[in-house]
């Protein structure tokens, strides 16, 4: 075990360029519409909540799109970031595949999430903004776009989900720590919060309710635009810089993978990862097996249906084709804050109806333990998402000591887990179980989804 | 500011040797005492505790101590850790100082630790020890040992301060996710833990007593030995690779410091840092400013007397020449845990006797104001202990800026705050105050000093 261990570029070859995958696609994803006409949005929809910047790159076609050189500057606090093999892991599972995984907690945030809030708060200030609302779970979003506000002078306010606030606050304190404002979503604050607290005061939130507040906020005050942390194509698009240099490191190391996992929940981390591998099979290259890992308690791509949906529960939001398990569906409190999302990002959903990846659904106590097993070996405790890749990338090495195949297995360990810890602790004392979403609750949200004209 | 903000090391440059100083010393230090006989202790004195490979690390003077092979294979998981060049710190200072951090938080434990962590954990299991009990004060060692022993097959027992083990719960979290046993100390489970609390139940505890605590497992079970992470010599020896890694990468920077920063708890992070530029300065090279800074709660080398004393409250280890507040002085319950400790080590004592170091001690709110500074430019959120050396660089930058002088500063960032959010929290709301010692306290636990032969 003497051979290399991390592979890490200079930060002179940090990628320019985003990759935008549309530019490759044999088949163009559909349009996302307007509730009210049912057309496809336009520019002037959307001027609202995000500025031009952004707006064009959610809709681009072109190939490279270039990383501004201030958001660059800040990229080079942290990145490039490792591509680790992980040596010991495949030692402990007595595994003839060679497993790497790209590391993207060394970010300030600790998660890939920094990658977009950087370029989101910077082009926010570019346009003049001054204050971004959004939403979180876990609350890695909503640090990393609080540390993004921090440097560009931008006032952050986030909603956060309220089982992540109760479970987790030291988030909130970070996000504090940067100057960011925390709220626990659903709130007094907007009309879509108050609308579910009527219902229900001890609501424990969703994704879905913050991101109507946090809509809310920027379609109702001038000042105020909206940020969103995954399921956008700009920010799957913002992401690919952590695919682009896996692909560079994985080139030092003179291998090529085989199989790519990645946890999903709106979307942007396994996105971040696979777009530009998928890309280069859709150029003519190579084809490789990749797996998107979500969680069994709110499975969008292996449960949900592939239908025109609203992004948030109060549907404020356009609406978009994906799979997804209904805008009003609220999945169980399980510990992956970050994947309790009602949908998967538009642009994962169609490379799935186009049959370029795969997808598996895992319980939380299962993950936990290969989130065990991998911080005893490798030493970093992944985040309880991050876990779900761990769990599928071991899976894939237990295969290929089935089967007795050397594959070389990627994935993106997407965050660590510091901010989770009560999670481990109550894992460890087995008074973590495996949660089920409500079946007949599922079939309602199924039902109410939006009817569209074909 | 488009200039290189990370300098790197390939793996492959990673120090293949500690530096030990005390090689260089034009005086060696006082001798260890035996406190029956007041005769310097052996190596058979130690052997109750440590394996026979620390011990002789421990009296070394080879100037050069291999680092063996299996704990290099372990520390290319994270190191050589990034030198990162803080220009939005100085462009929020407006220094035309050039300031340099070492990043240290990228290890799996978040802090420098490991680097002693790992290795002692190495020869332990290399000299068949199966179990291994220590202290901890904010937790960043306790875990460190623990992530070492998962490493190695060791199970690890750790004592840890009482007020950061009900401060920090996330810390236990962590070691108990890589396998270790976490007591709060005092605790009924040895003999100087019942003796504390007979007196005081509800005692905070003290780094002083966890180390009795942990001594005396490791002297009372054949089976067990003692692992200590800070303030002796091959503690301090395995933290240089710090320092030499920096030199390295400062020659790619193409600068050199003109002060070097460090905090000082035990001494081990700004020995790792220090003493490699301390050395070249012996061997006849530069002369640098070295600044040490400790707490103003627990102030041994600014306020300390530099005189034989005890490791620990129940007198059980040997006695050592060190800057000391007294063996029996209790820090008030400040955050920087990991600072709380009533000696400093006697290798930097014996620097600071020498003339070769500079010491200043801060209030903890000055402290935490620097490191916010830090994390809304520079990103990372220190740890409490970290937050000293920000200070200190802050306001070495600030005196450049006042003499116009455009001077390199060099400091640790020993680790991150991930798992002191709280204290966080308390220091946004308001809600942290500076603490003081009790001045009649400290002039009887120094009135209590051994008495020792000239």
């Amino acid at each position: 075990m003497s051979a290399q261990t991390k592979f890490m570029l200079d930060e002179s070859r940090m990628p320019t360029h985003w990759y935008n995958i549309a530019a490759d696609l044999p088949v163009a994803p559909p349009p996302v519409l307007h509730p009210a006409t049912m057309k496809p949005v336009g520019p002037d929809d959307l001027a609202p909540l995000f500025p031009i910047e952004l707006i064009l790159q959610e809709v681009s076609t072109e190939r490279e799109v270039p990383i501004p050189e201030p958001v660059r500057e800040v990229f080079r606090l942290w990145r490039p970031s490792p591509l680790v093999r992980a040596h010991r892991l495949e030692k402990a599972l007595g595994t003839p595949a060679r497993i790497y995984y790209k590391y993207e907690g060394v970010s300030p945030a600790g998660s890939h999430k920094p990658n977009t809030a950087v370029p989101q708060a910077w082009y926010n200030a570019q346009a003049g903004i001054r204050k971004l609302a959004t939403e979180t779970g876990a609350g890695q979003w909503g640090s990393a776009l609080a540390f993004g506000g921090a440097l560009f002078g931008i006032e952050v306010t986030v909603f956060q989900v309220r089982v992540s606030y109760d479970q987790k606050p030291y988030r909130r304190a970070l996000m504090e720590t940067y100057g960011a404002r925390c709220i626990a979503s659903p709130s007094n604050e907007t009309n879509s919060g108050r609308a579910v607290l009527a219902k229900d005061p001890r609501h424990p939130g969703s994704l879905g309710i913050a991101i109507s507040e946090a809509v809310e906020v920027a379609a109702t005050h001038d000042d105020t635009k909206y940020s969103l942390g995954s399921v956008l194509n700009h920010v799957l698009l913002h992401q690919t810089i952590v695919g682009q240099e896996a692909m560079l490191q994985l080139e030092m190391a003179g291998d090529d993978p085989d199989v790519i996992v990645g946890c999903t929940g709106g979307g942007s981390n396994f996105a971040g990862m696979s777009f530009p591998f998928i890309g280069q099979q859709l150029r003519g290259g190579r084809k490789r097996r990749i797996v998107a890992i979500e969680p069994a308690a709110c499975p969008s791509l292996t449960r949900g249906k592939y239908a025109y949906d609203f992004g948030d529960t109060a549907h404020l939001t356009p609406l978009a084709k994906m799979h997804t398990l209904g805008s009003t569906f609220t999945p169980p409190g399980f510990h992956a804050g970050g994947l309790r999302y009602h949908g998967m990002a538009p642009m994962v959903s169609h490379l799935s109806e186009l049959g370029l990846i795969e997808a598996r659904a895992y319980q939380q106590t299962q993950c936990f333990e290969a989130g065990v097993l991998f911080a005893r070996n490798e030493g970093i405790v992944p985040a309880p998402e991050a876990n779900h890749a761990v769990k599928g990338a071991i899976d894939e090495a237990l295969r290929c000591k089935r089967e007795g195949r050397s594959e070389v297995i990627l994935f993106n360990l997407c965050g660590h887990g510091h901010f989770d810890m009560s999670a481990y602790t109550n894992y460890m004392a087995g008074n973590l179980s495996d949660q089920s979403y409500d079946e007949e609750e599922l079939a309602m949200a199924l039902a109410g989804l939006p009817s569209v004209p074909a």
